[in-house]
């Protein structure tokens, strides 16, 4: 009854590859692993990825290969014969040949080529990227199906790929539940009207059908909170990592239309610097992760991109976060020997001008501005009861050179409050379910959301957001 | 100019909580952590969760309580005395005392309370939940909100938690990179009309304006292939890990419209081989992590929900992947001893009915069918030029309980074979950007795709995906 496994000779079939002659084939190594090797001794490899550079002399051909594994590419070191015509910049390729040590400072080692075959050319004529020279952040966004193979796109990515994987490591490590929140949903959260809204491509609706899919009408998420809160009450610490979305029309070196967000939220806990302590923490905590898993990478854009930010991100590192009331912040800012264009005023909103005021005014480390007006804020916030000045238990993280990163607050837990509130706007019945968790076993909780991208723009100094996601979708842009 | 850091004194100010009152506070432990306690010796601790069970005699009181780190709860054994009418199944409470050797076999340790405090009540009547009654998935898929709470469905998330971090953890180790495919596209990737469409729910266009937001018609994602193959381009081994979405009007247990795909795309690969190897790879890998990691989370399942599917699980860890070409595929269909409501034809699709023979045909191990006819594959695959019957390097991973889990391909790496087919279809100007891949710096390459819901189906054994994921969204159904 068993149909046997296939032996490499019937799918050989489906393959163009040709069989290999040889019966010792040398070591595949990504480029990331050669510069690796502490002895190389000369032992057969074989490397593949694509031309970084070719400089060609009488004697001797030298390239570099870059397969993404990391930022430094391998030199190759060949006879000239071994060159050809479609050997050039942007070609791919496979090397096979001796890896040595080399006699340059800059590496321990170097391929000696005994074979080079081009596996895919590239017209340099034609190829949008130039060799050997540094095109701007602004001038790669026209092309984000090539700008990955720049130094700075692909350090980019790499710290992007290292920076995900240590957020999940610190939540897992501090014992988090990862949820995967709903992108679809039919609570439109903060009630904020910039959302978009989703249907099918092509309706075929009858006349006597609900004109919506989901029978009701569904936007794209803008913040898991609400459905976080469920998995708290159950799991008392959980967290999601996921896109989210803005129909926003502004079109801002900080802002997108799709974005990632980090988000937790923890039960039993009912002071605001239980979560503050969890923001600080997941910052510098996956900030020296990123640091030691891909410090040259990050040396790139502290060198190049972003020159005495490395400095800056120190600071941030090695100084506790400052903490201030939004009623300290507004009496800061009336204070301000400046002018802004929105003045001051309690129970207004911070603006972003503010934002940097605060950063500057608090030596450019990140600062917690807590407790804002009740009137402000969003229905589940937690009400402080304080009076006059009536705040709710609200906190956002502003830091250099971003301004708001973070945003968080204790929820409302009581259900009284909640319903006197929901009532007052007319989403009681709509939010019933959220109601029912205050209503069955409810805990003090509260939780946070860290825009993804806007952390690496912090930490690496990226001036625009667009160059620090693969494929950036803002009002009137979503190629690709 | 710097703002000295608030004292707790200051912050207290926003919070509800009591100043605690004695010096020393016990250690908080997450009732995982108090059960994996080998010697307890009597040490003062602190616990909150929600109370599964009260069992209440004239010398003494037990309480079960979970807080969501382990399927187990922790016993805790009280004077009658501490028992007040809030204390009820389902109710939030903190419990304070001593942790010491339990004399039962069950567990090593239990929680000799000293103060119990409700945190949250839960009227009993009200609560959906019933205390000691197993209700079934089907009943609890009503109440997304609260499920959660119960054995199964926490097990079930626990478990999604951690293959989430395993299949991270898979391809970290394997030298990919994780990169984050746009959600919002404009591709509308393998040309499936079952697509969502995106714009903001309130649109406010004037009438000189393009009436999208993006300027073009923008669709949420089927695949991020397209994307992570300009990434396979730049870095060579790449994956992604996110939503995916299908305006399907099906209403089955294997669909959803919002489910998640593991994808994986690899550079200057030529074999369909290579990419079943890594299918396979992770599949068995994931699955060894899972079953390491929350044993008891799974066994649950493997007990009371889905009886006999240990034996299952563990043969298809055990054996090697079969493969089978789908010619090979067809003339099995075509030779058993059953009949089909879709008859096995050369050059038609493969249905469920089919797929559930041929892993029946193959002793209940997966399988996988490659090579599939030409005509039925969309433009990027790999054409095999092989005549008559003439098929793509394609493959399917079909898997017993489920059917199709993944499914992959060589790509079309060949820009003359791609154009032709692109130009064919009329597609060549919306897809010149996937065709300049080929142009500057060509590989062979492919991918797959992994449906992570139907995954945990059938590691699980879970009949409906509904089951799987934590708020399901199909056809007419959006709850939350």
């Amino acid at each position: 009854m068993f149909v046997p496994r296939c032996t490499g000779l019937l799918l050989r079939r489906c393959s163009s590859a040709p069989c290999p002659k040889h019966a010792v084939t040398p070591k595949l190594l990504r480029v990331r692993e050669a510069l690796e090797v502490q002895k190389p001794a000369g032992r057969d490899v074989k490397v593949q990825g694509w031309v970084r550079s070719v400089r060609s002399h009488k004697e001797v051909l030298f390239l570099h290969i870059n397969d993404g594994s990391s930022l430094e590419s391998l030199q190759v070191v060949a006879d000239p014969r071994l060159e050809s015509r479609e050997l050039s910049f942007g070609s791919s390729v496979e090397v096979q040949g001796k890896l040595t040590e080399s006699l340059h400072k800059k590496q321990n080692v170097e391929l000696v080529a005994e074979n080079i075959r081009v596996v895919g050319p590239c017209d340099p004529l034609a190829f949008p990227l130039i060799y050997n020279t540094r095109q701007s952040l602004e001038y790669l966004r026209q092309f984000p199906h090539l700008r990955c193979r720049t130094n700075s796109l692909s350090a980019l990515l790499r710290i992007r790929s290292e920076a995900t994987a240590a957020i999940h490591s610190f939540f897992r490590d501090n014992g988090y539940t990862h949820i995967h929140t709903p992108i679809i949903t039919s609570n439109d959260c903060e009630g904020a009207g910039e959302v978009f809204e989703v249907e099918p491509a092509n309706k075929q609706n009858k006349p006597d059908e609900n004109p919506h899919f989901f029978n009701v009408p569904s936007f794209l998420t803008v913040s898991g909170q609400l459905h976080l809160e469920v998995m708290a009450g159950a799991f008392t610490k959980v967290f999601s990592f996921g896109p989210t979305f803005r129909a926003d029309h502004s079109r801002t070196s900080k802002h997108l239309a799709e974005f990632y967000m980090v988000e937790a939220e923890i039960s039993f806990i009912d002071r605001l610097q239980d979560i503050m302590q969890v923001m600080e923490d997941l910052f510098k905590k996956v900030t020296e992760m990123v640091l030691s898993r891909c410090p040259r990478d990050v040396e790139l854009f502290h060198k190049y991109v972003a020159p005495g930010q490395k400095a800056k991100l120190e600071k941030m590192l090695n100084k506790q976060f400052i903490t201030m009331s939004y009623t300290e912040a507004i009496e800061v800012l009336k204070q301000a020997p400046r002018e802004f264009v929105y003045e001051p005023v309690w129970g207004q909103d911070i603006h972003s001008e503010h934002e940097k005021y605060l950063i500057e005014h608090c030596g450019e480390i990140p600062v917690f501005v807590y407790n804002y007006p009740y009137d402000l804020k969003p229905f589940y916030m937690r009400d402080n009861e304080d009076g006059d000045h009536h705040t709710v238990a609200a906190v956002d993280l502003l830091v250099p050179g971003v301004g708001e990163l973070c945003g968080g607050s204790l929820r409302e837990d009581r259900l009284d409050f909640l319903q006197t509130r929901l009532q007052r706007l007319g989403l009681e019945e709509t939010y019933q379910w959220y109601t029912e968790l205050r209503q069955f076993g409810s805990t003090p909780h509260g939780g946070f959301g860290m825009g993804f991208d806007r952390y690496l723009q912090c930490i690496l100094g990226v001036e625009n957001i667009r160059d620090i996601i693969p494929f950036p979708r803002f009002f009137r842009s979503c190629i690709l």
